[in-house]
C-alpha cells in the first residue's frame, strides 16, 4: 500500500482521456495532435519556446538516452553515489559506453561546492587522458532519498557546470511532488531556466506510464527523435504518452494530486516523529524513510506495506514509505492509528 | 485509414480490462498476477511448460534485447535486407555492437537453401577471425512484405540453424495475422518447437502497446530480466501489459481480431486485381503492396490513407494498404468501391 | 613471397633507428621528442601547421577510434562494400555502436555522382528517424583493389561532404604506395586540404608497425588521445612509433622504397598481360589481382606465394600478388620468369 | 630515470633476436613459427597443455578483450578501487558496455574475504534484477601498488570465485617482478591452475612491447583471436611479439632481468627506511612509494625521475620510485648517496 509510488494505474481523469480517444486514428511515433497540445501546454509552463520535448516511456530509458546524446565516447557522467543511474538500472550507462563517475551523497543531493571541486582537480589532472573525463552533471528533483534542491542551490550548481562546459541534466521522475512553493521554490520555468535537459516524470505522478523529456540546449536537440528510436524508445502510439501529459497539464492536475499525495507523506512523517522515531534524512516529499528496531519491522509489516531500505545497524533498518495520487485519506488515517498504537 | 496498423488505441475489450483493473495495487515490473495469469494461457497454447514470456513495450527494443543476450561480442545476426532490424531500427543492433548480416529477401523471405549456402561459406572461410560471424538468424513471420512462412519452411530453416549451432529468433510484430490455418500451417506450438525465441506483436494487433518474448532456449533464459532492465524495457507498471495479453489470450481473441482484418485486406486485395493492378509480392495477410501509376497513387490519395512503399520504376509506385482489428466493413466497402470506379 | 605487404620486419634503416634509439630514456605515450620530430616532418609535407597528428599501432584500431570519434551515436559511415571496415575488421566499428551504410564499389571506388544520391536520398527521406543516418564518409586511397583516386575525384567527394556535414575519412594503410605524381596526382598536402581526417600507414610500407592518423578538422582534435587511450591503442612506449615515422618522413624514404615496390608490381603485371591474362581491376599499385584458370592457380602456387583473392567464376580464380619495400629484384625476376614459360 | 618502467626500448637480447629475423617472412597475425616457439615455451613452465595462449600489443587492450570475453551484457566486473580498470583506462571497460565494481582496497589487494562477503550478499540482494550483476573478479599480481599475493591468497580467491560462478582474471603487467620465490610463491603453473585467464607482462617486463594473454578457461578460449580482431588487438606483424616472448622465455630471461630490478628497489626502500622515512604500504616489487615531506620531494626532482603519485595530506607527498630491467647498478648507487646525503 506504502511501499512504491507506482502500485496502481492511472488517475482516473488520465484514464478517462485514453478510453476516449481509444478509436481515434492518428499518426504514429509521437507525430498527433494530442502530444503537440500536451507539448504546447507544457512549453507554457516552461516560458520558453524553443524548449524541444519528447515523451518516453520509462525513467531509465530516458536516463540513458539523454545521458548517451549529451557525452562524448570517452565521458562520464558525474552523479552522487544513490544516484538512479548509478545504482539501479543494471548498467544501463554502461551500456552506452560510459561510466558514472560518483560523488558522496550528502542529504541525498550534490552540492556545488563538491562539483567546484571535482573541477578544480579535474583541471589539474596530470593523468587526464588516462581517465574518463567528467562530461556532463546528473541530478534527481527530489532525490532518491526525497530530499529537495532549492533554486539558489541549482542555480549554483548549474554556474559551475557553465564554467566546466558540463551539460546539466535533471531526473525528474517524481518531478510532481516537488512543484509546489511550499515543497520547493523551484518551478518548471526555473528547471527550464538553469538546466539543460530535465524530465517530468509521469509513471510515478499519476499517469499510466511515460515521462517527458525536456531538451532546453539547442546543441542536443537535432535528431533527438533518433536517438530515442535507436535506444528502443518510440512508442509507436505515441499519442498514449500524449494524451496523458495533456490531462496531467490542464488545470494544475499534476501539480494538485501530487501535492496532496506529499501532504499524506508529512502526515505520516509526524506519526513516527511523535513516536521519538528518527529519520534517514529529512525528507519533504512523498517518501519517508523511519529508521526502526528490526522488531518493530516486523510488526508493521503485518499491517501495512513498505519497501526495506536498508540496515542502518546491527538492529535496526530504515524503512521506505511512499504516497502516491492514489493514496486514499482512509489509508492514512489507519496507517496513523497503528503508529500512534505501537 | 489504411496507412499503417497501429492508427487506433486498443481491441475494446482490452481496453475494458484496462478500465476495471486501474485502481488495483499490484507489484511492479511484472511479477503481478495478471502477468502470471497471461504467460500461463500462452503457455497453453505454446505445449511447452518451460517456456520463458516476458512482457515488453515495442518491438525495437524486444529485438535488440534478445539479439543482445543470443549473440558473442565478435557476432552478427543474420537477416534478410528487408528485414526490420537490417533497416528501420536506426542502428538499433548495431548499438549493441552487433551487425547485420544481410541475405537477398525472396518475397520478403530467407530460405533454408540461402541459409544452407552460408553456412557452407562460413565453413570454408578462411578470412574467418577477420569477420564478422555469423552468430543466429532472424525472421520476420510475416515478413515486412507480408508474406508468410510454411511449417516445412520454418522447419527447414530451424534444422539448418541446429546444425550451425546459431539460434532462431522469430519476430511477430503481425504474428496475429497468421495464426490461422487458411493463411499458414504454423501454430504457436510449431513456433515453440522450431524457434530458440520468439515474439508475439501486441502493438499492432489488438494491444495499446506491448509484445511478448518467448524465450524458449533454456540456455538464454538465465537472467533476461536483467537484459531487459538494462535495455530500458523493464515497464515499472507491467501488469499493464500482462492484462492486455490476459485478454488477447482469452476465448481466441487474438487470433479472432486478427483475421477478420486479413479477410478485409484480401477483399480489397481482390478489388485490386479486378482492375488488373499487379501487386509487389504475393502477401496473404493484412498488408497488401498494389503497384499502381503514379497518377492513380494521387487519386487513391484523395480518399484513402495508405503509405507510400517504394518507387518502383519511373511511373510506378509499390502502395501498402493495412488493414488491422480497428477497420470496419464500412471502410472496406467504400475504399473497394472507390476501386471499382477507378 | 607475393602473398602479402607485411610479410617482413622493418625497412633497415628504420631497425636501425630503433636499435640506436634502444637505451635511452623518453616519457611514455607519444609524449617523447622522437614523436614531436615526426610530427614536425610530416606537417611540413600537409602544408598544415595546425593538423593534429597521433600514432597509432595498427589500422583497424586507428579505423574504429576515428570512426567513433566522428560519429554521433545514431549515424553511420558511408563506405564502399569492398571497404575495409565493411568486410574485415571482424565488427570492430559495430562494436562502437555504429552501422557501416555500404554502397557498391566502381572499381574499388567511390564516386562522387554515388554519393550525391545518397545525400539527395537521404535530404527526402521520410523515414529518417527510423533509419540510421550517414554521419560521414570513408574511403581508401589506394583501394583494397589497389585502384587510385584523382585529385579531383577527391576534391569531388570532399565537396559533396562538405555540402552534406559528413567529414571525410581516407584510410592510408597503403599510402606510400601512391604518393608519386606517375601513379595518383593526389599528394599529403592535397589530403590535408581535402579531408576531415587520413591516417599514413606505416605497417605495410616500410615500419614494423604503426599508423599515423592526421586529424585536420579542429572540431575533432579535443581529447583525441582520450579516445586512443579509451580504444586500448595509446602505445606505452610510444616513441617507437615516432622513432620509425620520423626516418621515414627523412630524405623520401617512405615514397622511395614504396615507389619502388609499385615498379615491380607493375613488371609482373606486365608478364602477365603478355600472357593474355585478364585482371579483376586495373590497378596501378602494388597489388595485383590477375584472373587464372583454376589449375593455372596451382600450378602457380607450387613456385610463389600470393593470395587468393575471390572465385570469379566456375573455373577461374582472382589472386593477389603483393609487392612491399622487401620485395627484391630477383624474386620479382624469377616470377616474370615463371610466368613467361607457363 | 625512475618514474616508470617503461623508459627504455628492450633488453638487448630481445632487440637482437628483432634483428636477426627482420628480413624473413612469415605468415601475419600470430600464425607464424616464432609465436607457436613461444607459446610452447610458456606452456612448458605453465605445465598446462591446453592453455590458449595469444600475443596482444598493451595491457589496456588485453583487459579489455579478455573481460568483455567473459561477460554477459548485464554483468560487471570486480576490481578493488585501486585496480587499473578502475581507475586508469579512460573508461575502455565502460566502452565494452560492462560497469567496473569496486571493493576498498587492502594494500592494494583484494581478499576472499571480502569476496566471499560481495557473494553473500549478492546472493540475498533483493534488486538483483535492477543492478549490475558481479560477473567475474580482476585483481592485479603484484598489484597497482607493488604488493603481491600469496598463493594461499590466490586459491582462496579463486575458491570464492569457483563457488560464485565468476571467472577469475589476473593482470600480470609486472608479473615477471612476482617470480621469484623470494618475492611470492605462486608460480606461473599455479596461475594456470588458479584462475580462468591472465597475462604476463611483456612491455614493462623487457620487451619492448607486448603482453601474453594465457586462457586457461576452455569454456571462453572459441573464437577468441575474433575478439582480438574486432578489439583492435591483433598485430599484423604478430611475429614481433612472438620473438619476444620466445627470448623472454629462453634462459630465464624474463625472471632474471625483473629480479635485478627487484633487488635494486629494494635498496632504494632500505636507504629511505634508513632515513626514517614512512611508505604507502609494504611494497617487496620494483615499485616504491616513500613518502615525503612536499619540500623534501622538490629536492629530490632535482636529482631523480620519479612519479608523484598522490598527496597523502597538507605536508606530504608519496612518490613513486620505479626500477626495471634497464636500471643501472650506477643509477641506484647514486640515489641511494642522494638519500643518505639528505
Amino acid at each position: 500500500m506504502f511501499s512504491n509510488d507506482y502500485l496502481s494505474g492511472c488517475h482516473p481523469i488520465v484514464l478517462d482521456a485514453i478510453v476516449q480517444s481509444n478509436m481515434e486514428q492518428t499518426a504514429g511515433y509521437g507525430k498527433d495532435d494530442y502530444c503537440e497540445r500536451a507539448r504546447l501546454k507544457i512549453k507554457e509552463k516552461l516560458q520558453k519556446k524553443d524548449a524541444d520535448i519528447h515523451f518516453l516511456v520509462g525513467g531509465t530509458q530516458t536516463n540513458k538516452i539523454v545521458i548517451e546524446t549529451f557525452l562524448r565516447p570517452y565521458q562520464g557522467v558525474i552523479a552522487v553515489e544513490t544516484g538512479h543511474i548509478a545504482t539501479h538500472e543494471t548498467g544501463a550507462i554502461e551500456a552506452t559506453g560510459h561510466k558514472v563517475l560518483t560523488i558522496p551523497e550528502i542529504n541525498g543531493k550534490l552540492t556545488a561546492k563538491q562539483l567546484e571541486a571535482y573541477y578544480e582537480a579535474e583541471c589539474h589532472n596530470h593523468m587526464h587522458e588516462h581517465m574518463v573525463s567528467p562530461g556532463m552533471v546528473y541530478i534527481s528533483h527530489p532525490t532518491e532519498l526525497g530530499t529537495v534542491y532549492t533554486r539558489e542551490e541549482l542555480k549554483a550548481i548549474y554556474e559551475v557546470c557553465q564554467k566546466a562546459g558540463w551539460p546539466l541534466f535533471v531526473d525528474g521522475a517524481r518531478l510532481g511532488y516537488v512543484l509546489n512553493e511550499r515543497i520547493s521554490d523551484i518551478t518548471l520555468a526555473d528547471l527550464a531556466k538553469y538546466t539543460d535537459a530535465f524530465y517530468i516524470g509521469g509513471t510515478k505522478c499519476g499517469a499510466m506510464m511515460g515521462e517527458a523529456a525536456v531538451i532546453m540546449n539547442p546543441h542536443y536537440q537535432k535528431d533527438f527523435r533518433s536517438m530515442i528510436k535507436r535506444g528502443g524508445g518510440l512508442l509507436a502510439k505515441g499519442r498514449l504518452l500524449g494524451i496523458q501529459f495533456d490531462c496531467l497539464f490542464s488545470d494544475h492536475l499534476y501539480e494538485d494530486i501530487c501535492y496532496e499525495a506529499v501532504r499524506y507523506a508529512l502526515q505520516i512523517k509526524k506519526a513516527f516523529e511523535e513516536k521519538g522515531i528518527q529519520f534517514l534524512v529529512d525528507s519533504t516529499t512523498n517518501q519517508q524513510f523511519p529508521i526502526v528496531p528490526d522488531e518493530l519491522a516486523k510488526e508493521l509489516q503485518l499491517a501495512f506495506g513498505f519497501s526495506l531500505w536498508e540496515k542502518v545497524d546491527e538492529k535496526n533498518t530504515a524503512l521506505r514509505y511512499c504516497t502516491s495520487w492514489a493514496t486514499t485519506p482512509n489509508e492514512v488515517l489507519e496507517l496513523i492509528g497503528f503508529i500512534h498504537s505501537l
